[in-house]
């Protein structure tokens, strides 16, 4: 039986890397003469978001084990950007790699099963990703859906535990019967994915650790060995290497560590827009993510990967 | 300065009662005659789902004052989907209605901004909702962008607090600080709403407080006086009309009561099976709606709209 988090292990091993690329699309971003082959309106920005994610895709597709869109920045455009997301999510398969869908859904019962049977599942779903991140505030019983359906559809959860944003404490952090609700979160997500193990030790239903917190994402590696991470705020958050060191087990394996805006806009920024500038944006992207995979190659765990 | 709490606290004086109707399309629920007449494809559900939605709002348009689009059901088409979500809300518009959207959206940053600005805002957004649904576990940070559009747009927000499910005592009824979590997220809540209070006396920011929770919804109409709820729950979720009486304040405003399957799919249970049968579905639908708006308005504070 194919398991969604050994497609991901296998994919991780055989790039020699755990960076994740992050596709946010923004339009005051874009690339000018990108930009400038679009009319500015709803449609004229998904088309433009969709050739832009096709390009960055189509940069990193030998490098990097995965992709994240970011539903958000498509949706805000409403029906033709969720369009332009779901040709978005077929690319990247196309091109070889795992779409994680950072959608942070939440619901109870039989929505929470619409949520899953509609996105999750590269086959079977209309926005066909492979995997999806979800919210726990409404407890055990709007998870167990997307598990159930992620078991049948080979798919994978990443769960919010600990977030990467500074406001993250003002709920996660507090304390109840001697632990902080992160780690009554993490006790569920683990249990979870304990039950869902596949050959890679690692189960179906991952984790959210914010790469600003080290301290605590090196504490949830140890309390959660079942649990594959997604590691958000990497680069343009403020986190280095260093930080996400503690994320990994000592194959390199058991987390994916996110890169957004430093990455797919690296041709805006120093030293790659010195280097490459907007007419290469495409090499910008690539070199810049052949740095964060050697400096995550580095340091911690993912040496092992090298 | 128009203001979105002041416009339903408005339409609920106006239709004197707080019922609100859900608007949760489901393929195998549809009357028999309407299904019968599309294709089983996404596109062909999304057409049914659009003409259902369509003829529940033409029934209830001027009895009730709001209905609330669960966009998990039409999400699960994929983008013909999400095309007919926003037709039903601008139809429930047309025809006078207030459209909280229930998406339980979540981010933070200017990513929590792309999906305030692509959801929130009747003329603005490419999704048109008056009014969304948000979860609170990634902190003040994840809530304030969307705060911000509401305030711009003049849309309102829910935030989810002490939600209806079995499963939401997980975390929320966690105990910190000699507080459940629940209450943190109230108090959030509550300032937040305060900040932004209209002449109705309540704030843009309301919460999800679930009607089958009675004691704690009573509870938290005393500690978050500027705060209007959406309550869920009621109906097939088994609270009745006593339970959320202690979710108004004296005048019978404060709160709106959502019942989604109990009122659309009336045609399919008793008494309204028997009476008026697929054929006249819509009249089912009417009537389970005057059904409830009468037995809301014999009990608690929500007598004083009658």
């Amino acid at each position: 039986m194919p398991h969604f988090t050994d497609a991901l292990a296998a994919a991780v091993i055989a790039r020699r890397t755990p960076v994740c690329v992050g596709l946010d699309p923004r339009w005051d971003q874009l690339p000018a003469p990108l930009a400038a082959a679009h009319v500015d309106s709803t449609a004229g920005r998904a088309a433009a978001y969709l050739e832009f994610c096709r390009g960055v895709i189509d940069a990193v597709a030998e490098l990097v084990p995965a992709v994240k869109p970011q539903s958000a920045f498509f949706e805000e455009l409403g029906p033709p950007g969720v369009a332009a997301l779901v040709e978005t999510i077929c690319h990247a398969q196309k091109r070889g790699l795992l779409v994680i869908l950072d959608a942070k859904r939440n619901d109870i019962g039989s929505t929470a099963e619409a949520y899953a049977r509609g996105m999750l599942g590269r086959d079977a779903a209309p926005w066909h990703a492979d995997a999806l991140t979800v919210s726990p505030y409404l407890g055990e019983d709007s998870l167990t859906p997307f598990v159930e359906v992620a078991q049948e559809r080979v798919a994978g959860l990443f769960v919010l535990v600990k977030t990467s944003n500074p406001g993250g404490g003002l709920l996660q952090d507090l304390v109840a019967d001697g632990q902080p609700v992160y780690r009554h979160a993490a006790a569920l997500v683990e249990r979870l994915s304990a039950a869902t193990v596949g050959e890679c030790g690692y189960g179906l239903v991952g984790a959210v650790a914010g790469a600003t917190y080290p301290a605590q994402l090196a504490e949830l590696r140890a309390a959660m060995p079942h649990t594959w991470f997604l590691v958000p705020g990497y680069g343009s958050q403020g986190a280095g290497a260093a930080d996400v060191a503690g994320a990994f087990d000592d194959r390199g394996l058991g987390a994916v560590v996110n890169n957004s805006r430093g990455l797919i806009f690296a041709a805006r920024r120093s030293p790659y827009a010195e280097r490459f500038g907007d007419a290469r944006w495409q090499d910008a992207v690539a070199e810049a993510t052949r740095d964060m995979i050697a400096e995550i190659g580095a340091e911690g765990g993912a040496r092992a990967l090298r």
